[in-house]
């Protein structure tokens, strides 16, 4: 790995609220995130330079297939600077947002836009099932109805099989998640569950029952980004861009006996290395809990505790908001939701506005490292996409 | 415009014969181009360190709607890396060369692969026609019917309004464009045709016939770029990316006393902005002539003339291989191909074995500098997507 060229800030995000939205189309969402960043930033939109959209299944959906960012940004009032469009399943505005710190780092722009956005709620939930489960290889999985509740679930049976973690401790990461979630204004779900209510729900894919999956929904987040030293003219409070990495790989260990790293390992070792920050600095993270086992596989990954040790954490209370190293006080994607394209540039939301201390409820105590992590794509093989961002007050 | 924090350099290209495939996939059609641009380049592939891939439609023809890029890299043998996803309707593989040159002029990455590929023959031409359709707004212009053929036909009879350009004229671009893809083993349709046949073939859309169409088909091209400093470790003759420009807005001017100027003037600016080149110092350029007639419009557009000489400048035989500016020596997108997530890359194959001075029978003299037009996405509006990449030997 080299040298960033030059630092880059976030100085704007926005998001809609998360939810279903009959009445709204992708250039709804877009339009609504897009302008809440811009205006958060203070920036004059007529220097923003560059943009990214991220979207992952509207082709398939309202058959808007291909220039998605393009026709949401000029509905936006926003036509005329390049539009790059970054589909990469439930990573795609991760990936923009990516995108986008390269393109200020190279030196040629200074202020760019990222844009996440989906609407999933289209009144037929087979319809939507299958457009999600094309972000996997068709031709392998995606069409022998191999999908992402079945994936997970095996998953987390090999956890528990290895770690001896329990129905009760994976139903405790959805109480402590919805619990967030009603302290946030933006999420879709906003009731508590308890344990009971939890692994009484409808099983879906044994051990997941219904409320350990995030719902279907629509949203939209986006967020502003300049370059460092610029970045005290619109804001007095930037939040360093630290590192972003990424990786593709395999989605999980579901292999015994793995030898190789996961994507999520590889995209973390990128992340420290390019920082300088390790997990022991981290002071809240956003994680990739589509299903709620996940969350305890991928705390793991990211280096916050050893293999089987998540489920202790959370019991001890260590990831609740009032814990040592929070993690999704968001609410996370079974409450906050979980519209694809929308959902890395949410979690960059939170942690944002957690570093700034603007998080009101569910405000940690005075953080200066957050962490988010989000992923997407193929679950078996090695075709998953994964990144981790750290972000710095 | 600020200024690139380093440069980059192309030391790799490679591409498929453009053609109907109906044995492969886009999974063959990456690795082939991938490796041929790997093998060209003689870099050590685990040595790549970041992917970008553009493809368009695959998820209305396979079903393929998300992480196209992670399958097929997989499937080439190069998971692990950062795999980012590029659709942007026919510059899709222009946008995967763009973001992969700012990955590495941000300092962060040295070596990296853009891809692009597209399998566009599924043995149903209206299933691949209704695909192309939504490179459009769909709500407003891919539903309605108005799609690629009719709306360029409409730019062209404009454009013969205002100039005096005849029939005859525009199929003197075909006329050329035939005669180079002959002399180029990678296009799809390699037979000579006369200004007659190509006016006496089946009328598309009243001025556009058949053989001013770019046909169905599929292809890959690739590019291997790194750190100029480091680029004379893997070639002797590297290629300069002098700059990227790109531009969202409208796709050629067929509004009458349009005041603003059109994304290939908005993407041509920034690329002379960055270069410091100006249209009189290139020495070849390969222009996005989908259809015939656009040949003349971008020509005008990126400065090599007034408007209306375009057809003049023509029939002197300056655009001719033995001209004074070359255009689409590849055979262009009509004779070439136009598999449209690879045509991007595939003119950037062009012009960098032009520099090279390894076109064999399309050689042209000695040239320096080349230029590549390249866009796609709606043709209304003010919501296509405009790349103009400047080559340097």
């Amino acid at each position: 790995m080299g040298k960033l060229a030059r630092e880059v800030s976030i100085i704007g995000v926005g998001m809609t609220g998360f939810g279903k939205h009959p009445d709204k189309t992708i250039k709804d969402l877009a339009r609504e995130a897009a302008w809440a960043a811009i205006d958060d930033s203070g920036v004059d939109p007529r220097r923003i330079q560059t943009i990214y959209c991220g979207n992952s299944v509207e082709g398939l959906l309202s058959g808007q297939e291909d220039v998605r960012g393009q026709v949401v940004m000029r509905d936006a009032g926003l036509a005329g600077r390049p539009v790059v469009n970054t589909p990469n399943a439930c990573a795609s505005s991760s990936t923009a947002l990516r995108e986008a710190w390269l393109a200020i780092a190279s030196g040629l722009y200074d202020i760019a836009l990222a844009v996440g956005f989906e609407k999933l709620f289209v009144g037929d939930t087979a319809k939507t099932t299958r457009a999600l489960a094309t972000c996997t290889d068709v031709e392998v999985e995606g069409n022998l109805g191999v999908f992402f509740p079945g994936m997970y679930a095996m998953e987390a049976k090999r956890y528990m099989y290895e770690t001896g973690c329990t129905k009760e401790q994976i139903a405790k990461v959805t109480v402590k998640n919805h619990r967030n979630g009603c302290l946030n204004p933006h999420a879709q779900i906003r009731h508590e569950v308890t344990v009971e209510q939890v692994l009484n729900a409808k099983m879906i894919a044994d051990p997941i029952t219904l409320y350990m999956c995030s719902p279907i929904g629509d949203g939209g987040a986006a967020a502003i980004l300049c370059a460092k030293e610029i970045a005290h003219r619109f804001r007095s409070d930037p939040i360093h861009v630290a590192a972003i990495g990424m990786a593709s790989g395999a989605y999980q260990d579901i292999a015994i006996d793995r030898k190789t790293p996961t994507s999520t390992e590889m995209a973390a070792e990128e992340s420290f290395e390019i920082s300088g920050v390790g997990p022991e600095d981290v002071d809240l993270a956003e994680i990739h809990s589509a299903f709620s086992p996940a969350e305890y596989t991928f705390f793991e990954e990211l280096g916050f505790c050893a293999r089987g040790e998540a489920p202790q954490f959370l019991e001890e209370g260590k990831t609740e908001i009032s814990g040592s190293i929070p993690i999704n006080t968001s609410g996370g994607l079974e409450s906050k939701g979980h519209p694809v394209g929308a959902t890395g540039l949410a979690m960059v939301h939170e942690v944002v506005i957690q570093l700034r201390g603007q998080a009101g409820a569910r405000q940690v105590s005075n953080p200066r490292v957050g962490l988010v992590h989000n992923g997407g794509g193929l679950i078996g093989g090695d075709n998953a996409v994964m990144c981790v961002h750290i972000l710095k007050r």
